[in-house]
Formats: structure tokens, sequence, C-alpha cells
């Protein structure tokens, strides 16, 4: 079976949190596309640049920006393989982006469906159309197997502290 | 009269709005300080960069955590010129600011009290303290002039119009 055209998209943001995942950064990843064409890309690097807006969103935005010589991204499509934070729906909103496909909820700090349905907001000067659980199971098996690789390494880390305690 | 140590610091933020109205953005500036010195700085340069995200806040927090060589700007103060809108609470919140004061609320897209109160949601891992309205006086003062000039100028475009159509 082929992918359609959002999960082809939605493939190329997985590679992107692949990306991230191999650095060692919390596997998130995201692409900006634009009559049919990837504009932006970006993967999660708030560890590698100890910046705490470096999320895969931005990044991808801003590199978008850059490419249109605009700060309005009107007639392109945002992929992420996250439910969106609070800053990350903000500079969607910010930068006008129409459209937004995403992966899995985050119930923790999600701020399109989770915590707040920031993108829906009438009150504000943009609203977005939302399309969620695109590709959620590889995205969310890929941040699963993140954490689980952390918490592993914490129990191993805690095993070979208690043997050289025991030794001394 | 002196000013408080919290008005000396919001003073340079309002020094950043005034470079940023001097180049026609809209007037917002913003300092982070940390042991009592500033460590970011930043104006709003939206339309100079053409990037939805160069917001004044994001701009002062990305420089104060390349000061700090980290993303938790865990013992640093904000001071922005005007309410933070939902993207710029975001990125205070996951900067892990705990102190932000404010000069004049932004009833159309103010995310801190007025259309949210996103600094102090207790369900996210984060909370800030928020002091508003201090100096929003020159803050506000400033913006309305910048909206007044704008308003003057597409005035006089339309009166130039309208008398060359005449001549015609």
């Amino acid at each position: 079976m082929t992918d359609s055209e959002p999960e082809k998209w939605m493939r190329e943001a997985l590679q992107e949190a692949k990306l991230a995942y191999l650095i060692g950064e919390v596997p998130i990843g995201a692409v900006v596309v634009h009559n049919g064409e990837i504009i932006g890309r970006g993967h999660n690097l708030r560890e590698h640049g100890q910046d705490a807006t470096l999320h895969a969103e931005v990044l991808a935005i801003q590199e978008a920006c850059e490419y249109l010589h605009s700060w309005r991204l009107e007639d392109c499509q945002l992929y992420v393989t996250l439910e969106p934070c609070i800053m990350c729906s903000g500079a969607i909103i910010n930068a006008r982006i129409p459209v937004v496909y995403y992966g899995a909820r985050d119930p923790k700090a999600g701020a399109v469906h989770s915590l707040y349905q920031l993108l829906g907001d009438e009150r504000l000067n943009h609203q977005v159309e939302v399309h969620e659980r695109l590709l959620a199971r590889p995205a969310g098996e890929l941040l699963q197997r993140f954490f689980r690789g952390i918490r592993e390494r914490q129990k191993a880390a805690k095993k070979a502290r208690r043997q050289a305690t025991e030794k001394n």
C-alpha cells in the first residue's frame, strides 16, 4: 500500500525525529511543506544547543521563513511527530500556518488538544486546521524506546554504584 | 526619586523597545537578568528578519541560554515591556524562568493575564511568579505612538492617491 500525501510528509518528520534519537535528544521531528516541497525541517536540539527554544517545530518554521523570505507561512502545512507544546503552538499561530498534522498526543504538555486547544481559539487572529494521530504509532514508539533507554541506563548506573559500594 | 531594582531593569527593556521603534518594528523589548547583570537582550525583529519567531522575549532567552550554556534559566528574571503572547509564554515556561515582570497588558494576544493565564498553570511542570504593570505607561505610550504613526502614514498615502486621481 502506498502512502497518502500527508503520510509521505509525516514520514519525513519521523526521519527528523530519528535524527534527534540518534544524538540522544527527545525524538521529535517536524517539516514544513509548501507547494508539494519541504521548505523547512527540524528536530529537537534542546540539549545539544542548550537552548530551551530549539524545538523541532520552531526550527522548521524558522527555516521555512528564511526560504520564503516571509514571516507569513500562509500556504504551508506543518507536520510534527508529537502534539505541539504551548511555545510551538504559539509559533504556529504567529507564523499564520493554516494546516497542522501531528502524530502522538502529549498528555503532559500538549497544547493543541490535551491541556489547551490553542490552535482553534477564535479570540485570536488566526485559527489552524488540525489533523491528529497521523502515524502516531511509530512516533509514539520512538519516544517510548527513548525513555525506556534512559530508564535502563539509570538502573544500570544505580546497580553499578551499589556493587562498587559493597566492594568497599 | 531613584528607580527600584525592577524599574532599573524595565528601563533597559524599554531601551530595547525604542530600538525596535527606531527601525519601524512594533516596539517591544525584553531583557533577562541573572545575579544583577543583564545576560540577554532582545527587541522585536519580525519584519527585519521576516521570521515569526523573532519576538523580544525569544531573542533575550536565546542570548541568555547561550551566555549560561544552559537551557535552564533557573536563577533569572525576565523583564518585557508588553504582556507575552502564547509563544513567548511557552518559551518562558520551557526555559524554567522563575520570575517575569511585564509592562502593559495586551488584551488581543496576551497569554499571561488577558486571554490565558499560562504562567500559573499548575498542570505544567513549571510555574512563574508574575509582576505586571511595571512602567506600563511609557511602554504603552511607545506602542500607541507607533500605531498612531502607521495610521497617519496610511491616511497621508490615501490622501495623496486621491489627489493624484483627481488631477488625472
